[in-house]
């Protein structure tokens, strides 16, 4: 995979995906982790700590990355994810924070 | 079903029922013929021209209703559904125009 390859340009971010991407709660958590990271924080996909399977964890950040919530880059060895702040915050403004603080809320 | 059963308060209603119900493009498309009917406008539930069956209709209104997207009214022979409009846009700001926008440049 190349770092740019199926990842949504802005224009190409529509509501269908980025709803049904954040209707799994598992996603949801990745979302507001990322959210509370500082801007361009990268994280890896092992690094969440999602009570799944690989083959299920893949399949949760490919729900990410299509519906242009998420970048990934590959480093060879390992895939490290980012949020797209700007863009989803541009398309859906309120969205990531209606995320953490559903988060924040069921963490206590 | 009484009219208020099963219909959470305002403050019951949380992110990730809204986000799973908005997930189905059937369920957005019922809630932006609500949000473009005037405020307070009951629809019955056989008129959104779902292409589904019954049971699966049946679903869908009940998704929606347990998420608080809408309320239903059973008027015996027949239910109505309207928009919890206020409830959402106070929850969720901007959420419900999103849905129609995407509704409507889908259409055309």
């Amino acid at each position: 995979m190349s770092n740019e390859d199926d990842h949504p340009s802005r224009e190409e971010i529509t509501l269908g995906p980025v709803l049904a991407a954040l209707a799994d709660p598992h996603r949801r958590r990745v979302v507001a982790t990322l959210v509370l990271a500082p801007d361009g924080t990268e994280i890896g996909c092992s690094s969440f700590g999602l009570p799944v399977t690989k083959a299920t964890r893949t399949y949760h950040f490919r729900m990410l990355r299509e519906a242009g919530l998420i970048g990934m880059v590959d480093y060879g060895n390992c895939r490290k994810t980012y949020l797209r702040r700007a863009d989803i915050e541009a398309k859906f403004p309120g969205l990531l924070a209606w995320v953490v603080a559903e988060v924040e809320a069921a963490s206590g």
